[in-house]
């Protein structure tokens, strides 16, 4: 329909998306097992916990279990398990949903909010680190380019 | 030491990597899943297995079981296993290093080498389609800029 611009390369899209798609691994590959480590290392926790405790605290009046499920990484633990724990230590509670008494939702404790604050800083400076080798402005450039990627599962269209 | 340009924004690097860190983590989280269950429909394999050939296949003179754990992503499953598996299926085989009898290397059969072609252009397709958000220029700017992490682990001066 418009005008395209000739491309910059004879390589096709489908290779340079197969590089971008390998690149992301890698990138994943080199910090994930690092932050593991320093999550049971120095906090005694594991990254799914780490996820649920982050996906909890955006939501300060609390989520469903369904809503939590939702939001975890792929490889993710067991959410009743870890919410199960989380509850233990009175770092989460269960709550019946106000305006409907049948339902529940999670949400951190005080408790948890603190500790998570603690955990969510360290994680923080450990990514700094850990992603040094991009400029902060290079950091910018390239989460903004990835933030443009859509779900595959709701687009519509191709 | 030198003359720094004034930062684009007041927003301290610290931020800007951890945004991209989500979004790498996201870019995972929406492909990776697709690619599983592909895989498994498709040609009845995982993806720890279509790693393990992607790796054999880059290294046709074979690779010591030693190697091919260092080229695995993080949720790999068991290498032995999975080798074992491959083995019996005569899509991979055992064979003797040379100058080094006691020494064994994995490589690919050409059954192995043929199934994993197959499996390889359908991949190729389907990170193609998944990544269609970003143009083939975005693709190949925003790999390139990812090529340039190096391994934390064994980074200097820092």
């Amino acid at each position: 329909m418009s005008a395209t611009l000739a491309p910059v390369s004879h390589e096709p899209a489908s290779k340079a998306r197969l590089r971008l798609w390998l690149r992301v691994l890698k990138v994943n590959r080199l910090v994930e097992p690092v932050l593991r480590e320093r999550l049971r290392a120095e906090f005694g926790t594991t990254l799914p916990r780490f996820d649920v405790m982050a996906a909890l605290n955006r939501f300060p009046e609390g989520l469903k279990m369904s809503q939590l499920s939702g939001v975890l990484r792929v490889s993710n633990g067991n959410v009743t398990g870890i919410v199960d724990r989380l509850e233990a230590e009175e770092l989460a509670e269960r709550a019946p949903l106000p305006g409907d008494r049948r339902a529940a939702v999670v949400r951190l404790t005080d408790k948890g909010r603190a500790e998570f604050a603690r955990q969510a800083e360290a994680h923080k400076s450990w990514i700094d680190a850990l992603l040094s080798d991009f400029s902060a402005e290079e950091a910018r450039e390239i989460g903004a380019l990835l933030g443009a990627m859509t779900d595959p599962a709701t687009r519509t269209g191709d």
